[in-house]
């Protein structure tokens, strides 16, 4: 059962229901961080005259009984949408949100020139990994606590917020210390125990889909996070595993509109490890945007091909202004109604 | 090896180099339908001195040798991109172009219906099958010749020319007598007898990716048209199978960037088939178009839940006039550089 | 609605119920060249009283009404299974059934030489292509009529019957006139025109799982061969596609003891085109007669390497025998009821 | 670069190699766990006369320059094969290797009973999940420790060495102060924290082919744990992600003469998970065993209908015993040579 606040509901009023709920022997989830307040209800079956009881107290905009197997993450727990704010961005709002950045932290030099530059593109938040999951153990790993440094200063300079990825649950709360927004990577999509750990942190947590995933799996993973505690999660699709090896992935752009109908959890693309590369970045990223993504998040830094991760897929700086403009001027035109439409 | 002419070369100039070419022994494709002409050459080594000496023929533009698999299909083959022209509407010109209709003819007025409300939101050409590919042969498969018959009255009432599915290389003749364009549906991508039949007709050809084939298979597939004769090939993405049951099929869109680079020849894309749900249809549809599609081929007729066959992906009038109009505005903001910028 | 004649039913009793059903106006298919007769009812509802009616004609073993999309393609239509006999081979029989020979038929010489050399091996039948489907239109695409003419030689040689490919329509009565059995490749699974044709034929259909095609629609092309009234149909499972490029294709033997459950049909596997890679052959060969198959087809020649098309998957003829005996040992241990188990 | 040790090589010997290569700067990876010893040098480039140097050297086999991405997991790094010992289990010898057991330890009896039975049956391990990865967080998650202490319990009873997953490097030593073997499942074939962890602990590892990894990938992933130092893994296909509902996952029995070709490591298959469908798993399990695998790990309980977790997907130790007989005929035909035959 989930019971839906109005959004000028009061922290009492809120907290009055879930006591009512607590008294009654049930498990509570409470969710405030992205907008109007959810309380998500587990287990025990509910009485019938629960919902009318509880539609009575003050603040109270409605009772739901959920058959989905997401609860917290559907569409109906929150019907206006989930707002996720960073600094001064703000995620599921009315303006497409553009992150960029280097794949990896390789330098303090090579950070600060890339923050700078998508700064001067248009992007409103960094991204950059200090921790990276390599397929081969011989691969460059990342620079760890050294690299978040570098993150942290990078954002002192710039003024951006910076989104980085947590590995493992024990580095939790290091990644925190640093970075604004935790990414969970597409491998770490069901990785369970770091999904539990993250809902348990006060910082936004940006969730790629596996890229096997089904849009189901991945709510799933996002109910994970929302049933601890933390409602303050931004989707990423990043491209799934696909039978044509013309590009590594295949951005599945249809989970776009599929994920606005079925939760109101804010979604973003990733046309960078979507496509793996350069050329298509471009044309798939203002395709995210008409399909009704909140955002994009994409490799960019000055010097592309001397990057040690994922240089064939990052973009310039010219390339991505241009992409910034255009994808505001098609924001324009579809936002917001074209994702939901019928 | 190609020899690609100037666009203004005469058909005496293109004539003549075929001839020299024909005269050394070489076998020729002679290519004129969607713009420059192109000669290809098909076989032996070719001689080391024969390039320049071609190049110094009258209306000779470049000559071509090409590693590709496919050859006559490829960008190089005629930079400047093929527009294929149905009576007025120009496929691969400036505009997009946005096909509607219903996915099966099964009456004279629903189709007359659905004719008159697809031109009046704005479609440019009229979709419907006479011969229909269906999974079980217990289901409805067409009206057949009578389907053809009646496409042609609703081109004669609406003045939109029609395309219309042919399924098997003895059917061809008498589809091209009554549709403008022909269409091979997915499942007929790699049926090569087919191909070489229509490679032989003077009518367009709409080329439906198959569901499961790579892009150089598709583009392959073109091939086969084009060396037979003919380049009025339309490439039609119509989505891919995937590992996720939320949608019939995963509409590909990172196949128009990828095509428009690899090919001169025009693409579009298929939102209804590609996705299965009418519910989809809206934000994919202007996904492709801010992806570089040159165009959109939508089911959608007055009364959707009637319909004897896939009710469920088609949509409204109302929805397609809405359609067009975004269309229209997202086209103005990439086109035409989007899908080629690197 | 489905009828079941007992196995020792005669031709006329089977004919009096099929008159009995179409004297009440119902559109009949009758089945009989595989096994115990069946006659299939297609159409209109059937009256709660005529079951009961025929179950007391004679010979008549049962009558069922069926809800899967395939009728006489379901196990329940011939619950002890159908045998296909070509010659003295018995497909579906006590014994695999061994099918070997070259890819495409490339002269007289190679053909017989690789007829004798997989005879000796311990094949039972012959494969060979005179028709061929090339992915590209410069590949060499078969002998043709003169392919057939060798394949008949080579019968008369080694007394093996032969299989061959048939790609289109028009094309179903001459590779009839040479070849004993008529193979559908995997691209051509949906082709219906070509499934109506060869379902008219007095020939057995080798049927190939498309190689993106989903286990029910495999089986509903297979009702269309059984529909038009020939029941001599032998499944072939050949691979899918799939995202790991190190074999060509995913050879999928979850489809043997699925398809032995949910049909009557014999099943075969083709360990060569499934993999796409010789020094798989020989292991997925014996895994597919452990899963329950009826048989293999497999391409091998005495000289793989100098073969023009698919020498890589091609076997030698010792490996051949090796697999040949193995093959009957594993089917020893595992029939009949291994694939049937629960 | 790899040194290859004799199998008689002494401590002695491989550590005066170790002690060379490190004299010398590089960095040493040891390996002697589960056969010959394997010596793998990381980083820099190797001088021209340093192998035969090495070859000198008393108990040195060889020494290679390898190129593939993976190394020590290579086939060429131990030709003969690795063979991880459990107790008096050889898993990569010349028995098949049987592990059966419930999906999910669910409580004392439960588990007891099944460990008596599926002993009974002719497993040899048992295999019982105290840690679970469950998709919805509403969904039962396991005992923990619990469960741990109770697989212990029943190896005390039945003397079968038992297998459990671990989730999270922290739970590693905890899992392994219990379980004779940690298994990683298919969603954490990726998590290299996790990978890493497990190298350093004495327990052989059961490595999971992550469902949508290429086999390249499942070989890096195994790399992860040799470079750490642990030389005791075991491969385990479980089924791929693929686009016919019929089955949960695609059993790709492909990947086991591929990996017994690639690897010196052994590899079994499950056919439980690999196909989440009771009927299929007899079939499977033999079809397996005919593709090469060293073994099987099956879901089996007393009464699969009452189970908690996958009951859906568990065999009786009837059918158990039947195909633990069947698997042993099976091997005696095809082993060893069937998988590395070309």
């Amino acid at each position: 059962m989930i019971v839906r606040m109005r959004a000028e509901a009061t922290a009492e009023a809120t907290e009055a229901v879930a006591a009512e709920l607590r008294s009654r022997g049930f498990e509570v989830h409470l969710l405030t961080g992205g907008g109007a307040p959810v309380i998500g209800v587990n287990g025990q079956p509910v009485p019938a005259d629960l919902g009318p009881a509880l539609c009575a107290l003050p603040g109270v905009a409605g009772v739901l009984d959920t058959t989905r197997p997401y609860r917290l993450a559907a569409r109906e727990a929150r019907p206006e949408g989930t707002v996720v704010q960073v600094g001064d961005v703000r995620i599921g709002g009315p303006e497409p949100v553009i992150i960029a950045g280097p794949c990896v932290v390789e330098s303090r030099e090579q950070l600060l020139r890339a923050a700078e530059a998508v700064r001067a593109a248009g992007a409103v938040m960094l991204r950059g990994g200090a921790f990276k999951p390599r397929t081969s153990p011989y691969s460059f790993q990342g620079l760890g606590e050294e690299g978040l440094r570098l993150l942290a200063e990078a954002r002192e300079a710039t003024g951006l917020p910076v989104v980085s990825e947590v590995m493992e649950p024990g580095q939790v709360e290091m990644v925190a210390a640093y970075a604004d927004v935790l990414q969970i990577g597409s491998r770490n999509m069901a990785n369970f125990p770091l999904l539990k750990r993250v809902s348990q942190v006060d910082r936004p947590v940006l969730l790629k889909r596996g890229f096997a995933a089904t849009i189901d799996e991945w709510l799933l993973s996002a109910e994970y996070i929302l049933a601890g505690g933390n409602d303050r999660v931004i989707l990423c699709e990043r491209g799934i595993r696909s039978f044509d090896p013309a590009t590594r992935f295949t951005l599945d752009l249809n989970a776009v509109p599929l994920v606005r109908q079925l939760s109101h959890l804010p979604v973003i693309v990733d046309p960078s490890h979507g496509t793996g590369r350069r050329d298509l970045v471009a044309a798939m990223a203002l395709a995210g945007i008409a399909a009704g993504a909140h955002g994009l998040i994409v490799e960019a830094l000055p010097d592309p091909d001397a990057a040690l991760c994922d240089g064939p897929q990052s973009i310039t700086p010219d390339l991505l202004a241009d992409i910034v403009a255009r994808a505001r001027a098609i924001h324009a035109v579809v936002a917001p109604e074209t994702a939901v439409v019928a």
